[in-house]
């Protein structure tokens, strides 16, 4: 269903074209990103020269979230193929977005998905009208980013109810899709909808992307929120400020375990000992049919540095030992006998109805 | 008995003194304190001048770690009394240390024993051999201090068994105490005993005594440890590695439940979760007969500015929007449901047995 386009755009409809996401602007045929490393003190836009500028920015993480990467990858592709660069050149542009973040998914999934609508890329066939394909592909794609957030956003604020504060971790917003996001967009969508909700935010070392990122976002949705360390998260659900918890899902496997950003297990745990209600929230694409359970999922550590100290555009030090032994596992698996149920662009499942679907 | 002293100290005795501990010298009538604000990567000593500078020290929090606060500010005083400053600046002196740091009950405590020993200084008697009694308190209070932490150490050791993984939180060690430490005795003595332990030290945001101290001080007796941040705990417990949980405790109630550095409650909800023997780690004098129970404890809070970055001698950095709202309680409170038992300098008591006790 991949390669079937909505439709084709001509190279005077794609001037035309007006794409606009927290993070990523398509406008006048140029890519504009916003460089997510200097977030939250500076909001500076940096023009995609082409792909080869684009796999700078994804490497050097001025571009994150797995979702925003695989679309600004494919319309940095889109604009580059408007320049009628000719087919090996597009192909070397293609391979490279393609393994500019070996972990994101979504990256290869979108370069993968332009190469089926556009089978010149892949070398099969003789030149079409390449330029349009790839167009119509990475437009497709982002228009389908938004709907899946939408579908989460109101699956999620279904459960959502007025007056209840909700815990969350890391970035799952604007910056990570370019739709209002997944756990975020949940949290979005029942304020829009007027209910009177507080959000607790989890900073999420060792990377930040709670106290950096999601902070700005709440800020800049005006959804009142506080900013708490993690070893926080149990002391702030004891005092009854926390109703329900949603964070995002890296990968979760056909029983409803999943993988998500180092701390949501930490989470799930002190929720299941609060009977707080604890929600993954992620596109159907996330699920993986293929994963059976938690065993399945493999842990993928990090750089020691991360924990020693912090990193960052806000500046760099160090405060262990620098010869201390870490473990810095990038996330957890949380199991399915810690949450409440799964929400997914396509509605909200129940752990046991999820568990009990014929996908 | 606080005002009986052991023995009474001269002039002369008190130049031949020699008292060591991690943190803290007297040597040749001369106090010196190691810079814990430079810790890990330096190692600088500084020579205590008189009382007002031992204030300054404590409030920059140079010297940190509530008895070993009151062991530096009784040194302190008892240095000074030897120079023959007259009775009204003893008294103006100790009033001073006394009001350095007002959250430190040991530091209180510590001045009001001495103002017992020496009761000139109350200004009820008049002068006597006031240098002597001041010096053999203070002397009295270190010694007591160091046979305290060997108490809990080997009440908590015996809790060990070799291969055992451990958990702990903040700094609990040579560096908060002039002995072997609280929960940390119990770590050190049975590495000394030569059991095979592995050390799993959390970072503790915001203040990261952790990862900044607690690595350090591992590193300095040749235990085996990984640092890790706050939001690991849970996924290590999950993953087997650990057998036990150690933490310190800065106020006990009768019932057992305990306030101590914010992220204590967190571990022990993972702990109870994860079946892992959870125990807090006290001299007798942090349990507080007059505090019933969890809820007679108040939660202090401490600047927000902790939390939107980190602030230290390793440098200053703040990654969070500058207005974002914070909650920054400096402790929390764990309830006895959660601990498997008490390991006091008077012995380790299971928590039934706790509770049931008439102390």
């Amino acid at each position: 269903m991949n390669a079937a386009l909505t439709s084709v755009i001509s190279a005077a409809e794609f001037q035309l074209l007006r794409l606009v996401s927290l993070g990523l602007v398509l406008e006048d045929g140029q890519l504009r990103i916003l460089d997510q490393r200097l977030l939250p003190d500076n909001e500076v836009w940096i023009h995609v020269e082409n792909p080869q500028h684009m796999e700078i920015l994804i490497k050097r993480l001025s571009v994150r979230g797995a979702p925003l990467i695989g679309v600004a990858a494919a319309l940095s592709l889109a604009c580059y193929a408007q320049t009628e660069p000719g087919l090996e050149k597009l192909r070397q542009a293609a391979r490279l977005l393609r393994e500019a973040r070996p972990t994101a998914v979504n990256l290869m999934w979108a370069i993968d998905r332009i190469q089926r609508a556009a089978p010149e890329l892949a070398g099969g066939l003789v030149a079409g009208q390449i330029a349009a394909k790839i167009a119509s592909c990475a437009v497709d794609i982002f228009h389908e980013d938004v709907r899946m957030c939408e579908g989460m956003g109101d699956a999620g604020a279904a459960l959502v109810n007025s007056g209840d504060g909700i815990m969350t971790i890391c970035n799952t917003g604007g910056l990570a899709t370019v739709g209002i996001g997944t756990a975020f967009a949940a949290i979005r969508r029942a304020h829009e909808q007027g209910k009177n909700i507080h959000v607790y935010a989890c900073e999420t070392r060792p990377l930040l992307q709670g106290g950096r990122l999601t902070t700005w976002e709440l800020a800049k949705c005006g959804i009142p929120h506080t900013l708490i360390t993690d070893s926080m998260a149990a002391t702030v659900m004891r005092s009854g400020k926390i109703q329900r918890v949603f964070t995002g899902a890296d990968r979760v496997s056909v029983r409803g375990d999943f993988a998500n950003k180092i701390g949501t297990y930490n989470l799930a745990v002190a929720a299941k000992h609060h009977q707080i209600p604890f929600y993954p929230v992620a596109p159907w694409s996330t699920v993986d049919l293929s994963c059976a359970n938690a065993a399945a999922i493999p842990i993928e550590e990090r750089a020691g540095s991360e924990v020693l100290g912090v990193e960052g555009a806000f500046g760099s030090v160090r405060w262990a030992p620098a010869a201390t032994k870490v473990f810095n596992p990038s996330f957890d698996v949380t199991p399915a006998e810690l949450m409440t149920g799964v929400v997914l662009d396509r509605g909200y499942f129940p752990i046991a109805e999820f568990q009990a679907k014929k996908w």
